[in-house]
């Protein structure tokens, strides 16, 4: 389950790290600057799509990190361009994949603590059904929606990794 | 895990209910058809907000039904107002609170075959974490989008189900 679960968030970034290509060739077609799309959003308020991409990043490392018991590596948010922006990726994902299965054995019932609560704690399973998996798959849609709402040609394929169907027939 | 993933589902089902809410007040407030908003999207050839509520309740849903192995309930796409797509999503959360822990014994090695997909199976455990969980937040997400995008003053805590945290202190 923890194990799945890491490993279907290292296989979503990797979808955000070619929707970041597709950005790019969009920028070069439509010869804009691709820091116009990079700190777009939706609302004045919110996250702009660089933000959402760094915080996706953040919260699939802190899950595999707290899952497993261990402290996380840390990646400032200092990224301008989609290449720096691909290489964050490309460095969370590894992080993600280094876990074996074993390493999240204990998972379920460790307490966690997050950084900006620190006298609060939920169990591991809470952490990954209330906190982790909405907050992951939030910030990877809203940084999808953001590339959506400025024109990028892209739809839910591009968004999520391919399932491993099977046929039916084969067994 | 099968359990916890479809209580919190209900969870985040009844805060896009209140996020309903909110654009209901919006659209009083500032004197516009909520038709307006309950059709509006982020891209021309994206889901209206109607029908991401729509597909976020049937993700939830078809989730119970086959981590169970029981035919879901059928609900037409007939809603055309808040009242309707509240409605809707109670009848969702009713549903997904009728089940009992012990309804998703076998879900992780059920063979799940989607209904666009009828020669392809998953395991339950590859539809849960490959499909169920990217796409129910996907919809969720993206009707928050469109919100938010449209000037409904919400945040993430409106996204989120408050997570179940206790003070360290209490043991």
């Amino acid at each position: 389950m923890y194990f799945e679960t890491i490993q279907q968030f290292a296989n979503t970034l990797l979808k955000l790290s070619e929707l970041l290509d597709k950005a790019q060739a969009y920028s070069e077609e439509r010869k804009f600057d691709i820091a116009n799309l990079l700190n777009a959003r939706l609302a004045p308020d919110q996250f702009s799509l660089g933000k959402q991409i760094q915080v996706a990043c953040d919260n699939a490392k802190f899950a595999a990190a707290r899952f497993a018991g261990q402290q996380a590596p840390s990646h400032p948010d200092t990224e301008q361009t989609v290449a720096e922006f691909k290489t964050r990726i490309e460095h969370t994902v590894d992080y993600l994949r280094s876990f074996k299965e074993d390493d999240f054995t204990d998972a379920s019932d460790r307490r966690v603590v997050l950084g900006f609560l620190p006298h609060l704690y939920l169990m591991g399973h809470e952490y990954l059904h209330n906190f982790a998996l909405p907050n992951f798959y939030f910030h990877v849609t809203t940084a999808y929606s953001i590339l959506r709402n400025n024109g990028v040609s892209i739809g839910k394929q591009d968004y999520m990794a391919a399932p491993p169907f099977k046929p039916l027939e084969s067994e």
